[in-house]
């Protein structure tokens, strides 16, 4: 059982609205065992559309429409439908009715395109839209089926998820797809990849590995006559790529690395405070993004300027000046002085250049130094970083988040690689 | 000249992301004047990009491939495109040369499927990738155009900027379609429109309103045989929006409330410094991701927790116990202790319960307090958002921004609305 999906109007091919309606659908469809191989977009041109329906009808078991239902002349699928079946158009007296009653009560002119809305491929049924004027369309013919959605959001939504589920989870009743995302920090893609490729060759439950900033995803994918058996398909899959990767392993779903570290900190009850510089309160600002956050989360000092170094943090001025603002010095004495002015277990101290210039120390852009303090000692890393001005903040906090982690689940584990300080 | 898109992943398939590059792309074509008429979207698997690729090229002049040209066994791009237009990959060892340095800098593994990204169909010449490691492909054969770009956003969004549209500019000289967007704050959408509703019946240029959080955006859409031209169009536009705006015209097009109020501060000679409560560091992040904002902001104090906000920024204990530490007042002293201590002209103080739940004051959720301390004095305004965390979080960082931008222009204007204290 597979469908295709296409997306009608010219607002969409042109940029102006992102398709949030298709997302919506490919997840339903997946949740319903139906696969997804295809999905396309085309304007408010009867031709297009009729010519996309018929090669999706040509590949596929279901094609779902959304959107050119309405009142206007741009709205073309209804007649691209019966177009594409060989269908012809017939009056539904009673949605007519209804129309005609809705456009009087509201005094809106009854033009004749509005009528267009009470008209239907021969092989369709109505689906009911309890929010909007035109009905969405069910056709089943030759062994296909079309449905038609609404584009309003309002109407599409609750049609979607309402009456259409009900249907397509009828379809084809064995089986559903259900995937869980394991999120893994301090890797490469490829390195990711090589270490679990003798699991990769596997088809249900498949798994595909997916780069993101400092963080690779890998999904595991399982098809099942239920979620819970689908579950119990993905389980040991989930379990052996623990064993391979250990602690790499930071959270499942939807869990950020600032919310595996805030709970880390929970769970160890100490504190954390920041000493921000090139990142400018990105690092706090993601700390705090996690609710509860303010059990483990202090806070910290924005040191843009230097005076705030000295002032608020305790940067000796000869440190600075030898070492200059970007160094591994900076960063440990950031540390220190956020950990003892905060009153913190561990802090965080980073400094660096995102650029767009090289800063007045002649620093490279990109060069970032990360510090973390805690009770048994401080570490620093140096790191190179590529991109924009906001690619390299950001790679800094999650290379921050990541040695924050380490140092937090070293108070059981062997020493952090790294240069060892203080 | 028209063009279609080709958007490649099965996480795109599954709804598991959005298909953002999608838009730029459509956006991108649109201004260079191609027409796109369709788009679409297939899994990671060969045959179906393949086939894909086929349909579009019978079809368009120009066909834009995104995804599927990284280093794993998922990317599948490059050879399909190769097979689509009958090519043979052939190898680009400089490409090769430079993977394998940034491998070994980086000490992860070389593998087999790394090395694909060194290689080309033939008739391609490679598009620089200077943010990542698969460069992008542009394919000319046959009279078809084929442009392969990668899928993460740091390596997409400078390529389509740069490269990409640079060539497609040059592709159909006749016609552009350009637009300039008109950055609008501390207005509703509702209130804009009513005031600019007469051009609003303009069609060339067109005048649309976006609403975004707490800004709005109104954008001038004008077609001409060139950019200049549609320049001359807009221009008279923009100026009757201004001159019925005022001063709650920001900024144009990609401008944002933080470059705006970097750039009033640095033409003011005035320096900034924050004191982030509920905020967590958002603000000053904002602030500093302004490339050259050191010019003007010194940084500031993230105030979490309770004990910083009393040891780093002098706020009496006796004000947190009387009126809580979400309150007007505490509002106050952040921003009076953050001008104080950092030693800027202005500071912001940011306080309030962002949720999930209602702090141990009971101040419900979604309350937030903004004051702005500077040499006439110190304003607060206090706001009920709604929201998630992150809605509330961000419209509070908004709210001080505006307030902010408020206080550098009443250097020159009359008296802020709201309550003036100290």
């Amino acid at each position: 059982m597979n469908a295709e999906i296409l997306s009608v109007g010219t607002e969409l091919l042109l940029g102006q609205i992102l398709d949030t309606h298709a997302v919506t659908m490919a997840k339903l469809l997946a949740s319903c065992g139906i696969s997804c191989n295809r999905r396309a977009t085309v304007g408010d041109n009867l031709d297009r559309i009729v010519e996309t329906l018929q090669e999706m009808l040509a590949r596929a078991d279901v094609v779902v429409t959304i959107g050119g239902l309405g009142p206007t002349v741009d709205d073309l699928t209804r007649d691209a439908i019966a177009l594409a079946l060989g269908d012809s158009l017939v009056e539904e007296p009673e949605v007519e009715r209804r129309l005609r009653a809705f456009y009087a009560l509201r005094k809106l002119p009854w033009i004749e395109t509005v009528a267009r809305q009470a008209l239907r491929p021969e092989s369709a049924v109505l689906i009911d839209n309890p929010n909007g004027t035109a009905p969405g369309l069910l056709c089943q013919k030759n062994g296909k089926v079309v449905i038609a959605l609404p584009g309003p959001r309002g109407e599409f939504d609750p049609m979607a998820e309402g009456p259409v589920r009900q249907f397509l989870s009828r379809l084809d009743g064995e089986n559903v797809i259900h995937s869980r995302v394991l999120r893994i920090c301090g890797m490469g893609e490829s390195e990711v990849e090589s270490k679990v490729v003798d699991l990769m060759a596997g088809e249900n439950p498949s798994l595909a590995p997916y780069a993101h900033t400092g963080e690779v995803h890998l999904r595991i994918t399982a098809r099942a006559s239920s979620e819970a058996e689908a579950d119990g398909l993905i389980d040991p899959v989930e379990a052996q790529i623990r064993s391979i990767l250990g602690s790499r392993v930071f959270g499942v779903d939807g869990t950020t690395l600032e919310q595996a570290t805030i709970e880390l900190a929970i769970a160890r009850h100490v504190t954390l405070a920041v000493a921000e510089s090139m990142t400018g309160g990105g690092l706090g600002e993601r700390l705090s993004s996690v609710p509860g956050s303010s059990s483990a989360f202090l806070g910290g000092v924005i040191c843009y300027g230097r005076t705030v170094k000295v002032n608020l943090l305790g940067v000796a001025e000869a440190t600075l000046d030898k070492f200059g603002p970007v160094s591994s010095e900076v960063a440990i004495a950031l540390a220190k002085g956020a950990r003892t002015r905060v009153g913190s277990d561990y802090a965080v101290g980073i400094t660096g250049n995102a650029g767009p210039t090289s800063d007045v120390d002649n620093k490279p852009v990109g060069l970032v130094f990360v510090a973390v303090a805690g009770p048994a000692g401080t570490t620093v890393e140096e790191a190179k970083f590529r991109g924009t001005r906001e690619d390299i903040r950001r790679r800094a906090t999650q290379l921050a988040l990541l040695r924050l982690r380490d140092a937090l689940l070293e108070l059981e584990k062997p020493p952090l690689e790294g240069r060892l300080e203080g």
